[in-house]
């Protein structure tokens, strides 16, 4: 059960308002008048709650079911038992996020700017903006308007963030310009150098890293993770990127639309991802690659070469996935002898 | 030799001293009056430190001892040099515990809030809590007594914090409850949403992460270790469970008692684990995996499976460990032909 | 083209100026006062910048370079088309190095202490250092002449600092002794327990981590890399060496100089590196492992046992890189039969 103590909860909402916010039919009408108390899942929902039933693997958990209400597809709703009231729609997943967002609500942080916030006198705050408690803002740093930026974030110098940003606290930017409705986690590192140095009579000199980070629209940016800035180029994430926990983006790398970067990833330098490309956790590329759009890498996989586009691989050097599969069965049989 | 820039330390501890604080018996008695001045490894110790021999492996640093006193077993005080005065016990490593936690403390923060620190009217603080600096506590969080609170931690609305708790410097909490002796190390990150999306026409929606994490006693979290929030059930990590730097545990994750979970491991969302399960640095377990109490997972191995309890296993997909062993030797040997 | 937005440029720098800040000559000196607007890679450079080409492999790019003048060796100026002034050089990679550090300098924190930090009284601060919004400084601290300490930095208690560091924003240290000429990167964590337990009696109890980080001249330490303090010896960092970001770095481990150790390697406890040993990303070493002088680990892999000093190796367990590539190609010829 959701824990008020943390969400805000709409109550006494009636399965005929969740019929509409959800897209969806009520089988029996007779029924549109009863108000749930929760969103559950299957196996937690109790006689006051609601649940979502959207994978036929879930058969066992339908028959067992002791919700109030279970919202399905026209398919599955034939393994909902009598007495649970049945709400049919095409994607029940797409529901879910409907009635989620129609029932919760995050406790927002107010409008309005922390009196211990350092703002730069040249720096530009939209309307509608909340500024944390110890936030430091350097000179022309530009945000938009309806941004939260959350109790301990550095935006050093010069950055430009756009409309309806989140910046989770202690999150550190330099050398970046961000686009609408980004969420930068807590922690998220984004715009210190590259890690690039030339051995020069036994020390390692560094080189200049000139570029910046340029990020789309929608773009999420995981707690903790790193982006490098550009050492020339910049390093690019493209609108609709979500990028997870702990993540490395080095400098120079472009990241296309869309993609989905699983926790631990580590990308060196100058790669370039097309679109919906989707990395598993803790894979590996190394540095100059190709990776083609909707690629996928299984997790722990490390790419040496480029990957065409639509292609599914695992292992290090990673192979297609099936040839991978082929080589894990013939060594499990053939080391056995 | 301990730093005593660094450490407070007790002076002029005797041997009959450490005797009696680390349950051991001195063969000599006359030597019970000596002092010893410091607490060193075989090799470093010198003429007036003492030292702790507990494995059969370091029979020839024991052999070279120079250190005025050695703690060890009934069996292998044979190897200690004469001249080095001998103290007998069952479990060395548990008395060079006793002994450094006697002779050595870290020197704590004083209790007191901090000018500085910003807490909410309706936030609770116990007796005896030290608050940093540019601290940050939200609306109807409750922290229980004698807690460190280190400099610009953030800890948002709602939570709730046992007592005796450390929360490290930089670290931030949300939608958290924790509870007693818990020692969350700087900048870990525990709350934030976990990683969920649906695609919809080309775009990712986030899926609303509804939960919490529920952290027991005892609980050690590492730096910079990333525990994402619950969807709609909970993340819960259970009683006495440690868990090492920069770690990432997913929505929905359930830790039994007592694991110990090392280095750079990710855990996907919705996985089990039993107590007392060891993953080894820089482990990946997929998604919705059980991993059965008492498992052991070699470093950097990667689970696509469920775990049976027990187990001890390595590669990826990991295999029982005998059985990697056997497949890396036939490689070997017949990659060579 | 690097944006004026974020770096300070001299303007009108003339192809003499260049080649004496490069060490080059410039083939045709009736071009001497020609000026070139920045610097910029062989594939982005238009007509008013210069570019740097230093590898063979780029020929294609020289034969179809736009660019006002390139720096180039005299064995690959013959690639660069007429009309594109050319300065010949030993090294261009140091050259471009030299020529950035001269046109471009990073927009630095002028001197000063904010006054919203909090410093000990008995802490010492040299002379010309910035120290930033809500830093904390402990008792005892050193810091020495010269040093940037961003916002929101901790420095606990009895830490040194040498001369020229720079510690990024939002980083903790403690237990902590650092030379001169360091950059501490954004969110690094430095000084924390090492993760030491002993098993009594079914509960995990922490072994006292009573020991230093020692940080030697001229180290990197990149974003939310974390290095514990040893638990009796200390954790050491030779001089020159180059840490990425999202490394962990156990107690008690000691790194000779110049090594370079790429992003998201976790090195266990007590482990001794030599000096200039290559580390890439992902890499593994299990505890208490000695790796020679020189030794390079390809990215991801996993080390059980010693490497020999100069070795190449890669795989998990790790094998000669030629072994590893022999057994990858065996694996794939005949998993297919």
């Amino acid at each position: 059960m959701v824990d008020k103590h943390f969400y805000n909860a709409k109550e006494n909402v009636t399965l005929a308002q969740i019929a509409e916010v959800t897209s969806a039919v009520l089988t029996d009408m007779a029924k549109a008048g009863e108000t749930i108390r929760d969103i559950a899942t299957m196996t937690s929902a109790g006689a006051e709650d609601i649940c979502f039933f959207y994978d036929r693997k879930s058969r066992e958990k339908a028959a067992a079911l002791k919700a109030k209400a279970c919202v399905t597809t026209e398919d599955l709703k034939q393994f909902v038992p009598e007495g649970v009231a049945v709400l049919v729609c095409e994607d029940p997943k797409i529901a879910f996020i409907k009635l989620n967002e129609f029932m919760y609500a995050e406790k927002k942080a107010a409008a309005g700017i922390d009196g211990s916030a350092k703002i730069a006198a040249s720096a530009k705050i939209g309307t509608g903006c909340s500024i944390g408690a110890n936030v430091v803002i350097g000179e022309n740093v530009e945000i938009g308007n309806n941004c939260v930026i959350e109790p301990n974030v550095v935006i050093a110098q010069g950055c430009k963030i756009g409309n309806n940003c989140r910046i989770g606290n202690n999150a550190s930017i330099a050398y970046s310009i961000i686009g609408n409705n980004c969420y930068i986690y807590t922690g998220a590192r984004i715009g210190q150098d590259g890690f690039g140095f030339q051995l020069i009579n036994g020390q390692h000199h560094r080189i200049p890293q000139l570029g910046r980070v340029i990020i789309g629209n929608d773009v999420e940016v995981g707690a903790n993770t790193c982006i490098d800035r550009g050492a020339l180029d910049d390093t690019v994430i493209g609108d609709g990127t979500r990028i997870d926990n702990l993540v490395q983006i080095a400098h120079n790398d472009k990241l296309g639309r869309g993609c989905i970067i699983v926790s631990q990833v580590g990308i060196a330098g100058s790669c370039t991802l097309g679109d919906y490309v989707v990395l598993g956790g803790q894979v590996g590329l190394a540095d100059h690659l190709n990776i083609g759009s909707g690629a996928q890498v299984a997790a722990q996989s490390g790419a040496m070469r480029d990957i065409e586009a639509g292609a599914v691989v695992m292992g290090t050097p990673c192979v297609p996935f099936k040839d991978y599969m082929r080589q894990v069965s013939f060594l499990q049989k053939n080391s056995k002898k």
